[in-house]
């Protein structure tokens, strides 16, 4: 079987998934929607495929499944329309800002049955994939502790921020789907701390640039995440589990990895500047998986429960920061 | 000028000072005290000294000083008496695990005049010296987020656990300083998690074996401490500082640094599996300070305030576990 | 301009040109030829190309370039006729294992003008890369000493080494042009030794599997090489280059950078163990060197001679061993 | 029992080893000679042993061994006298630098009966020792191949090289030692090259500065040795076994272990500078193994067939390089 898709948003991460639906052997690019049509021309000139409306492309027998690479705010409402037009669905995280729209678009998801996967690229990230399989190998035993660092080369435009939902939704919400995935237990604790260390700016936006999250869960599980929209180093993302046996952390991935000796010392080069570069492969992975997922008739992962239980922790981070109280989750 | 010292507790800790002392140029063992005659007579014999009482070190014109290494709860006592001998005084941490007593205690060094220094040898590892150094001189900017990782290879007896003050107060502690020494700022919010995941006796005695601690600053400068009180893998004491222009960090210590690799992967040592291995350095240069400070009549760092910052942290962490709260301190 | 290629050869190494080429915006696969009928049109199925014979794709009208992955005996032909048809030649390493029959083979190149790139791969691997651009911005100052190591995961059959030429033609040679690439001076000094300490069955056939080399210029910079045809821990591809002003390295490639802690130490998992898979982006990169080359006029490298030189080397080192003399080139 | 040692001088040198001689349980510093007698004495009153002359020493009945730091060619002599003696003797390295005066200098240690350490420090430090370890439990297998980087921070003073006995002797040797320590096998074959890239001084006062060895066993296992007088990054000292399993090696170390990230790329700090600081572990290991071994009655390791065995092999290198030809050893 060839799955095949229909594109609706022709921005920078939909080339990426362009590329990606194109070189997967078992997947045809069939049509590309935009706003701009210059956009949706471009990419379609590039893979042969068509231009199309997303009325058109909704209502196409020869599509069958979407990726939904347009602005947040329209996610649900795309989700719902694609869930009752009958096609799979791969959405960009998140899927909405506001934990209540979610649950109203998850119930549309549900009572259609339809397929849905929310890109949290991470977890299709080599390295953490890694991760994940040495500790579902045993080699740590149960897990006890995860460290978390995700550091952002820069931090975007204000204008972005102050569109975003805030640093916990926009930029943490990975690092807590990356703790659920992590801990292998749901989260019932968290504690967080958000400061305006990086850019003024950015407080004004109401908005903070370095924050700290600590999560636990039922059985005493723990997790800390520390993130700031700094680091002049390159995109530092970084993951370690403390478990009863031992320990699995992934390291930082850099483009070249030369050293380079002196009477200064021993140096390497910076990071990956980017999230692009960073995480190339887990987005051909994720994509991929969505691919032989459809095709083998087999459960998508992660799903859109996933996407709301990240922004559930983002809002409670976001609480305990504006009341100062360590936030219970039932 | 040769400072003269007196030793008050010959056990393992005390014989590392007694080592130190001995092998200073500027210094002199003469005496040492312990509870138990073998304890004394086996160190004097060792180092050419006397074996004398307590209150014979306190009256004695040949003594300069004293390293107190007794049991924690003679600390803040023996503080104040050799305060009032006029002797300068190094003391193991902590002063007391009392808030009000080392208060008290500190009142009375004040009151004195004397010289206290507090053995948060710590601050004096090459490693984590040298990372003081990098920020001092402008390596990194402005600090901005603090991690710090403190695992211990193993718990230790229950019994020793009873007598502890817990986790906070008798392992997090160190930590707690650190992040102070670290930040350049006092810490005005402290959020902590924790649990019983390695031994349940632990449990059982009242105390908890894994923590996750959340500090924030005046500023806004964040710290975040994990602490375990198992690890597989050695001893595992990590610093890293975030800042404004980079990062430093300290790696871990192990004995030997080779590697071997095979099919199985490309593999080196545990880490070292005791502290005393691990902060050899650390004591000889914490005993080498406080030397240097007596001969030159310089100010003594860290002082018992240090002391006793650290432990309304270690309070106000326990706090925030039995609470839920994030705990404000003024 | 768009250039438009013929790819001689569909096996392992051709399925690699092939993709390279297809991916590649400035290029298009016309036509690839092969002894076996079926390899050519399933290489021909998969990229929309047809499938020729050679001698149609020496006279076609619509192929600028073309490709060499056949057997290493027929490419010497194969480049002196497409060098007389006028098309622009890449060559998969060696021209022949023959010095006389190369320099035969050069001469018709420059007589018809042809442009030759010979398959060096190394050359475009993005690490040693990084490591020559280095040196170019003085990074270490003069070359002085040149340390190359390089291991194959496992012997290949037999069969395949008694056609290889032997290893320092077969293996080393690729060492060699990268001392070469990164002394920036012809090497004058030879000395070698070799041993059988793999596989008997590789002695039996004339050859030998763990060899050691050392190469000096006129004006005494030194390279050693180090190759053995086994390691267990994967395929070993280091260089380093110490120079008057510093050194710089490449280090080790592996599929995923996670560590595992635990009683028996920190380990990572093993390296790459196949050429294909280490050196995937010098497979692209050279390819599309060559392309950028012809599109642009420009001069390309590594050339025939640089093919030749390497040969040179590899027989001096195997003379080395054979007579036990240093070897001293014009 | 207690080993009472007599130093012959008291130079840079010497007073390491009076430390460690100092520093063992098992030993006690009796007295100590030197030609200046403010060394002597300056040692003498730290240690609270006699000044005497080397007669003294000679005809003691209170002194059971000696170790020997005065200049190079007064050692023979003085192990040949102290031999005679019956005195346990620790020379340094090396015996003489005329191969036949060593062999007379033991035939006189062997005819005597006498216990003679020759001065490898570096089979003593911790990580070659691990090293191995991990050879003799089997890790790697049977040994293949050993690379050894030895790289000095600066050349030393022209006239010091002028009385070195040239570089083979007097920095390859401890390489030499090395391969033979690791190859488990006699060396048979040896070939340099050497040059001057460093200071053209050193090539007037007729030596290199620069220089690459290999040498092979009889069975074919074989070592490369890259030997230079500068290394900005420190004193550089790398080991790598390479054996039928799987491989080891030792990493260089280096005062503090700290990382520094910024937009320049991540830097640790540069290696030791010093040979004395580096190898202060080795220096006391070799010290308390001589130590053990007189008290034990064991035998004792380097011997000096050790350091003719060594000396042999620069003489081989040398001849390599002036004749041009891979030196068979009988």
């Amino acid at each position: 079987m060839t799955v095949r898709f229909g594109l609706l948003g022709a921005g920078r991460i939909g080339k990426v998934h362009a590329k990606a639906v194109s070189g997967d052997p078992d997947a045809v690019l069939v049509a590309v929607a935009d706003a701009f049509a210059g956009a949706a021309e471009a990419l379609a000139g590039q893979y042969g495929c068509s231009v199309r409306s997303i009325e058109e492309i909704e209502a196409a027998d020869d599509i069958d499944a979407v990726v939904i690479c347009t602005p947040t705010d329209t996610h649900a409402d795309l989700i719902e329309r694609f869930s009752r037009a009958g096609k799979a669905i791969f959405c960009e995280k998140p899927v909405d800002l506001d934990v209540e729209r979610v649950k109203a678009c998850i119930a549309v998801v549900e009572e259609t049955g339809a397929k849905l996967m929310v890109g949290f690229n991470r977890r299709f990230d080599p390295h953490f994939q890694a991760v994940r399989r040495a500790i579902d190998d045993g080699r740590i035993g149960a897990v006890e502790m995860v460290t978390i660092t995700s550091r952002d080369p820069g931090a975007p435009p204000v204008d972005y921020i102050s569109r975003s939902g805030g640093i916990f939704r926009d930029m943490t919400i990975h690092d807590f789907d990356m703790a659920r995935f992590l801990l292998g237990e749901e989260i019932v604790r968290v504690a967080a701390t958000a400061a305006v260390l990086v850019d003024p700016a950015i407080g004004e936006a109401g908005d903070y640039d370095s924050v700290s999250v600590l999560l636990q869960t039922a059985s005493g599980r723990q997790a800390i995440i520390s993130n700031s929209r700094r680091a002049t180093y390159g995109y530092d993302q970084r993951i370690e589990i403390h478990g009863e046996k031992g320990m699995v952390l992934a390291e930082n991935q850099r483009p070249v990895s030369i050293e380079i000796a002196n009477g200064d010392g021993y140096t390497r080069p910076p990071l990956h500047d980017f999230f692009m570069t960073r995480y190339t492969e887990a987005y051909a992975n994720e994509i991929a998986a969505f691919i032989a997922a459809i095709e083998k008739g087999a459960p998508i992962s992660p799903t859109g429960a996933d996407g709301l239980a990240a922004l559930i922790l983002a809002d409670a981070a976001l609480t305990s920061v504006k009341t100062g109280a360590v936030v219970e989750l039932s």
